[in-house]
């Protein structure tokens, strides 16, 4: 290393002594409430700011301004660089079941080994070629250090290859040139040149390969931008790529180092400062030590990057390399096709899952295993009502719903684009609201209910959930439904018949002093009163102890309600109407029909407001039943 | 809602039916080697971009050229919208848990539950204030809908607290207002300044208490900038702060919809154009649905942000909310405090881990498993040769190692200042090259190997990996290392002692022709040769099948190597010393010293080039052993 330069240490060690200055809680402008936060025991004054380390500005940028358009060409790396951080790195089955999954997903780039440094690489390529595993359309790419023993050895992996990119890489960062290699400027810069003029004579062992080359600047992050692009320049001169037969340029964010629009100006200062432009692919291999990666990528494409470089769900060296998934499907939410096909995500996440060995989190953009579920009351009915107008808009537009546009509250892109379902969409728990019960109880049991009965059956969720403190499953909701609206039998006699399931259920007690046992309902002409008998079931007030007597009825009124509430008036109940809905719960003449009637019930100073619910095949018989379920409700909850 | 408007579902319709014109991957400029990608079956036509929803543009910005200064006001919301977003809610032990946890990092905002919808959150903030379990300085925050009565039920919660500030919030989406409200601007706007004129009204209720106030548009990202100030404003204009009693203005990235160069423009953009700047603490609530929660939050601190609300290793609805770790420690990386202890992050990760009863991943930034570890030999090697420089450096400036600046290639931070060790950071898989290897033998057992002789133990080792396609660990080395260059005993005796550990190996079969049973040296005058005798146990070359024979040798030279060495010429083997490097184990009087030899062994066209390692107490019986080492080997592979 030249004397003319100072230890980066020194350097590093006096901005980081400065850094004090900016710590005072106090400093304006510091807005806040209440009191102060204090100084931490954190040991600020050990690490140096990334524009300390690496001074640049760029203030000719464009990209902020700018929106993403389109996909860049896409390179996984799973095989090389996520299979290198791998506790127990993939052995030939796995590594041939991943790359059968890149090539199914639309992949035309895979970084296959670093033929040079393992022999599991090298044989897996030699695989590849000889067993003829390579489409036409795909090309890979081998990696290499610029060491002439290593290129040699790469090239000789690639015997009987159809067409593959040599990639070369050498560190060239402020600290690696110190601490590593101990090399000055120019003599990084002739490590790069040299194997760039290596590869090109190695051209002619390499005859039918059609040859292309990819050169990384490593540790680009901690680089100084100008001189990375001093050394890509030279080794663009010797490999001199032309617009027909470019090479790819690729700069790693080997570590990430600081804020990704740092980042995005240092990619659009190479973008505009390499020569040949036309003839570069310029890329970028992001990783993700500050939970950065996939915005320093989007970034990065809008300053001017073509190419990038990653792994499904993020897998790679500490934090991992960025997660093509998410980025693929970013675009996808922004109208962009991804041009791979992510649309079977449990699958592709059960490969890398086996292969890499390695669990995703439950959070994981688009992939985990929680990022379709609301828990959340408000959320939740916002979805719902969100799904609903979609589809009304969808009906208006005389759209196929599978194809309209997709715009719900808290879901930012359909799970059924991706292979998942709505299933999971909706979980409640002890912080959830009625929207979530309500959803349930209408998805998967055709039950909508009326805004005050779920006010009212939403306490009840409610202390459930207190009570338990786990999450409320739908089987948990049908249940306390079923136990508090509708009539529980002790045989397996069925109030709701097929379509709501079966509401015998031996965990319940049975309940409710009445039964409808047969009703008929006679109405005469227009105007004229409805007649109705009916048969009914007292089990009195203390069901299971009294003894069950069948009682006759009959009443008169403008309509079936009416004449029932007459009828049992005289049976000594009383009860009035106050609001009353029924909806069928499917299509077709054999579907049922749902009631809720909200009653008041009782006499005098004693009266009280409940709603009843009931199913039946017959929307009379449905109703009468709601208003049984009411009045039962009332004489269980006395 | 007015019939002025289109619904937002045909403007969006109409934008995505147009989406096709990007998606064509040989538009200029699409450069890339090989064939092109291909579309996708993705449905992109059914997502329109997020400048299609929210057109908006903001050339003013100067958030771009900006760095982070300073940490900002930090304010968890775990105990709120990180537990709404569990499958189980934690139980109150498991909150107050949480709570003393939170409170024992410094944390002096936290946001403790939505007391007006769960009972759950009621009861919990009424055990803090009545335990008396808040500490003077720090402040809670509660949630509320913009609704009358749970109002007055958040105010019920907050009897007796000393200080607290009521968080109000509705949600001012273009979406919302459409698909879940059903209201226009106006009414909108109106729910908001409503519930702040009702929250100044019951300040009467709440003598005693030193109430502020934090207002969000809910569904921030989904809103238009200039419709969310002119809310905002509306309601400072009723809260009516000042700079000494500040309010909150906290913008919610709900939903993290597109880039968070766009996101930093809206915040930049808020900022410059609330009215009383100076009385509002601008706050940022990020989601990570895209994976760029971190990177948004950041940007947004650029953007004028002063207050962050998020969750600790990023919990919260579906992807999470933004994670407080992470962005507290990239804080440290570029030498700001935090201002929140965050020096044991694995004690942080155990209880968030216990409360939430969720794991994070093993590549979470700063708190997963493996991301201080580097399985990639050179990453290996330059952390190898780093730290030493490091040293080295810290040395020169007669710096304490412990508080040095930080300048590791590969490792952003210490792992000893966030409470983990470099125990994991090397790990050694078929991937990886010599660099880990030689690590793993001069942490674990003091052995600073020689480059050549690191090449040729690193061919057994990625031999013994290929072999076992598992990851070597440090015992597999330590075996193959002591199997390769140690003598191996039957019984008891060791070659090597205390300092690295016992070398006998029930697994390991016995080798090794020649053994050392003692050694005299004696030297005369200065320059005079020096004479050695020694008793060797020669084994045969079948150890194990020959009867052992006690030899005594003796030999003249100008050091005890040269004399050794013509010791055993006599006896018939021919070994010359190529290199020899030798080096204490350990400071002190006591310490074990280490030889390495590399010898040619054997005569005329029957030679052999290998290394030789011996370990004694005494540096002279150190070198003989390494030189009988050799030729054992020598020996052992003919």
């Amino acid at each position: 290393m030249g004397q003319d330069q100072s230890s980066v240490f020194d350097l590093a060690a006096v901005a980081a002594a400065s850094n004090g200055g900016n710590n005072d809680p106090l400093l304006p402008p510091a807005r806040f409430i209440g009191e102060p936060q204090k100084p931490s025991r954190m040991p600020y004054n050990k690490y140096a700011a990334y524009d300390k380390q690496v001074p640049f500005d760029y203030p000719e940028r464009t990209w902020p301004g700018k929106r993403l358009q389109r996909a860049p060409r896409w390179c996984s790396v799973d095989l090389r660089d996520g299979n290198q951080a791998l506790v127990n790195p993939m052995d030939s089955e796995r590594k041939l079941r991943f790359w059968n999954l890149l090539v199914s997903m639309g992949f035309k780039e895979i970084e296959v080994g670093f033929p040079s440094a393992s022999e599991t690489d090298f044989d897996f390529i030699r695989m590849l070629i000889e067993r003829e595993l390579i489409p036409d359309d795909v090309t890979i790419v081998v990696l290499t250090q610029c060491r002439e023993h290593l290129i040699h050895r790469t090239y000789e992996a690639l015997r009987g290859a159809k067409r593959a990119i040599v990639h070369f890489y050498n560190s060239v960062s402020v600290l690696q040139r110190e601490v590593v290699f101990k090399k000055n400027k120019e003599e990084i810069k002739k490590l790069a040149t040299d194997a760039a003029a290596l590869c090109k004579k190695l051209e002619g062992d390499a005859k039918g390969i059609d040859l292309y080359y990819e050169y990384s600047p490593e540790s680009f992050t901690g680089t100084e931008p100008e001189y990375a692009v001093e050394v890509c320049n030279a080794v663009i001169n010797v490999i001199k790529p032309t617009p027909e037969r470019p090479m790819i340029i690729n700069l790693p964010a080997t570590v990430e180092m600081t804020t990704p629009n740092v980042f995005a100006d240092e990619v659009e200062y190479v973008s505009t400062h390499l020569e040949d432009r036309d003839s570069v692919v310029l890329s970028l291999h992001p990783h993700n030590d500050e939970g950065m990666g996939v915005a320093a990528t989007e970034l990065g494409i809008l300053a001017g990057a073509d190419r990038i470089e990653g792994c499904l769900l993020g897998n790679g060296e500490r934090t991992g390399n960025v997660d093509l998934v998410t980025l693929g499907l970013n675009m996808l939410t922004q109208g962009i096709d991804p041009q791979i096909d992510y649309s079977n995500v449990p699958e592709i996440r059960k490969t890398v899952e086996y292969c890499n060995q390695i669990k995703i989190s439950e959070r994981h953009p688009y992939a985990g295993n929680f990022v379709f579920t609301a828990f959340s009351g408000s959320h939740q009915d916002a979805i719902k009502k969100g799904l609903e107008a979609r589809q009304v808009a969808a009906d208006r537009a005389g759209a196929d719903l599978d194809n309209f546009v997709w715009l719900v509250p808290y879901l930012p892109i359909d799970p059924k684009d991706i292979g998942r379902t709505y299933e999971a969409i909706i979980r409640v728990n002890s912080q959830s609201g009625k929207g979530g019960m309500a959803y349930l109880l209408k998805t998967n049991h055709n039950l909508d209910l009326p805004k005050r009965l779920q006010v009212e059956f939403d306490k009840i969720v409610q202390k459930f959930a207190d009570d338990t403190k786990k999450e409320v499953k739908d089987e948990d909701i049908w249940r306390l439904f079923k136990d508090e609206y509708l009539p529980v039998e002790q045989s397996g006699m069925t109030a709701a018949g097929v379509v709501v399931g079966d509401t015998h259920d031996e965990t319940l007690a049975p309940w409710g002093r009445l039964k409808l046992l047969k009703v008929s309902v006679s109405s005469g002409e227009d105007g004229s009163d409805t007649v109705l008998k009916a048969k009914l079931l007292d089990r009195g007030m203390n069901v299971g102890e009294d003894e069950p007597v069948e009682r006759e009825v009959s009443g008169i009124g403008n309509g079936p309600i009416a004449a029932f509430l007459n009828a049992i008036s005289n049976f000594g109940v009383e009860a009035s109407v106050m609001d009353y809905v029924e909806h069928t719960m499917s299509v077709g003449t054999d579907a049922m029909a749902a009631s809720y009637v909200e009653c008041q019930v009782g006499e005098a100073d004693n009266t009280q407001i409940v709603w009843g619910v009931g199913i039946d095949s017959s929307i009379t018989t449905s109703a009468l039943k709601s208003i049984i379920s009411a009045i039962n409700r009332s004489q269980r909850a006395r």
